[in-house]
């Protein structure tokens, strides 16, 4: 099952909406057969471990990170695959929790294959936390990531603040874009920096779409994002400007306007996520700073962190870092240094203030 | 080496002031003897090595993690030990900066035997920072411990924050507190905690010594510490109370009075490190607040940080972290999970602000 999660982990930044699901045939104690879900549309695992077999595999088991289909999606079922294939056991990892695929299982078990399930359960749910926590909170499930000194300081008193992360932690945040469906900064961020927030250092064509929230239309017309026809910008009818040039074809991107303009950030985000959930978008890496960071921790909205941690201790006057109004903690955490620079990653979950 | 370096730090806590050291000796590939300085007044890890040979020492090498002693101090030169065993090659990873137990190498050599230095030099410098940046300094080296929040805050907005660091991380302070001679707080947490700054929860015997710098004398006289011999009360002549207490022989720690009154923190501080110097104390624990850890930063007086960060995002209004007049920066830094408590630990240098 490790091997499996392993391949399964292989289709990082491809799969979405799906997720991502490794398999392999064990017959006599070795691998005759592995395969995983490697793009969305493309052969699910069971079926890929199946045509790899190098040997008949009666009598064999698979080991797969999550319930075989058994519904006709974009493939046929894998458990028609699985009984035509005369596997004899098949131990699950995880059961699918998504309405049409589930039921997997109860038909292999009809067509006389053993089954067993729960082997590795966790670690096939990390593995698809985004798939999972989406589907259940049916929105795109929310990665933030920041980047601040030990002391929590996101620039020097002067606005530098380039030295806060390593170039290895830079480039590995082009691997992170690239394993999400969108991407999001603050108006601030674009006016600032006129970022192109792409997976350029990693692989380009898995960069994200970029979303832009702009309730009163501040960005400025000739901010590259607005040249890149993926890029949705989500306003309301008080930005005048934007929505006229979107009108002239001024610009290439989306501009969906989807309030009055008097509407709170709160209410605007609701809608926004209801709207990427709708053109399927499940993951949003939110790459704000301490500002979009500290609302969506006060508002409950964010599911994953990826904190980077530079050596640095900044002095009196720099400018702070995370003050929101609700206290947040991670559940379980990891660590792993990116140069001198420590990125601490996991699931949080936000605590009565 | 590496293992005479493994061997070295079983010392750890008892060798003060004088290093860990640690010493093998290989004939053939196989270890034939081994030892390290155990306690301070011991003898060192070279005597402690051929005590220990199973085989005669003859064309045999020796590899030692500090430049073998060839005066007489708490014990006899082990350059004697060396010549008499007929150990014919020292491999030498740290030559001795300390003015009066270098020059073994040159005397080595002079009886002929071959002597290499270099191998694993950083590793034994590191295990003995504590010793080399005392002596180059010429006052004990700072090691500061904090415990913040991920958003380097101290305590919540109500003061609470018993549980940044969990229940493993505060049972390794015990085993920092006991590898360090002394130990100070600020007045202010003998005032609110009352505490003992033992190592109970790792080795009672290794306590480190109580020091406590309190300018004007505010210190409850009923405090804990001020009952333990073993403190010394750094204050001046403005803190009345105190010393009429001592006088009297109310309390039973050491009260050093080292200034009028009138002088400012750090010149206080530069007098009590003089005298911490002269008592052979060579490492300080400063388990401070942010206040005492930010004025200690701005004067460039941290050595080594040692720093839990709890998983914790604390909400707007909580206490805050560090806030130095000067920048500071870890050289190097290690990191261990100690629970859901992350420790950050390393060298540190101040910057220019």
């Amino acid at each position: 099952m490790k091997r499996a999660l392993e391949l399964a982990r292989r289709g990082l930044g491809y799969t979405a909406p799906n997720p991502m699901v490794g398999a392999v045939i064990v017959k006599g104690g070795r691998i005759i057969g592995e395969g995983y879900h490697s793009r969305l549309g493309h052969p699910h695992a069971e079926v890929e471990a199946i045509r790899s077999l190098i040997e008949d595999p009666e009598d064999a088991t698979m080991y797969v990170s999550l319930e075989p289909c058994s519904h006709h999606g974009r493939t046929p079922p894998c458990t028609d695959a699985l009984i035509q294939s005369k596997i004899s056991r098949v131990i699950v990892a995880l059961q699918d929790p998504h309405p049409k695929a589930r039921g997997g299982i109860a038909v292999l078990r009809e067509a006389g294959i053993e089954c067993h399930v729960g082997l590795m359960e966790v670690q096939s749910r990390d593995l698809n936390h985004i798939f999972f926590d989406s589907l259940r909170l049916r929105r795109p499930c929310i990665s933030l990531k920041l980047a601040q000194s030990i002391n929590s300081c996101v620039a020097r008193e002067d606005g530098s603040s380039k030295w806060i992360s390593s170039p290895e932690a830079r480039k590995y945040v082009h691997r992170l874009r690239g394993a999400h469906q969108a991407i999001l900064v603050g108006v601030s961020t674009v006016i600032l920096d006129d970022p192109r927030l792409d997976s350029r250092d990693f692989d380009m064509s898995r960069s994200p779409v970029p979303v832009i929230m702009d309730r009163q239309g501040r960005i400025p017309l000739k901010a590259g994002l607005l040249q890149n026809k993926e890029t949705i910008v989500y306003t309301t009818a008080s930005a005048e400007n934007l929505l006229l040039a979107k009108l002239n074809g001024e610009i290439s991107a989306e501009v969906v306007s989807i309030g009055s303009g008097s509407e709170g950030y709160p209410a605007l985000w609701d809608l926004m996520l209801k709207d990427l959930y709708g053109r399927e978008i499940r993951s949003l890496f939110v790459e704000g700073g301490a500002e979009v960071g500290s609302f969506l921790i006060s508002e409950g909205l964010v599911d994953w962190l990826y904190l980077f941690v530079g050596p640095q201790i900044f002095a009196k006057g720099s400018l702070g870092g995370l003050s929101p109004a609700m206290e947040m903690s991670f559940q379980r955490h990891s660590l792993e240094f990116f140069g001198d620079t420590i990125l601490l990653e996991g699931r949080v979950s936000c605590l009565p203030a």
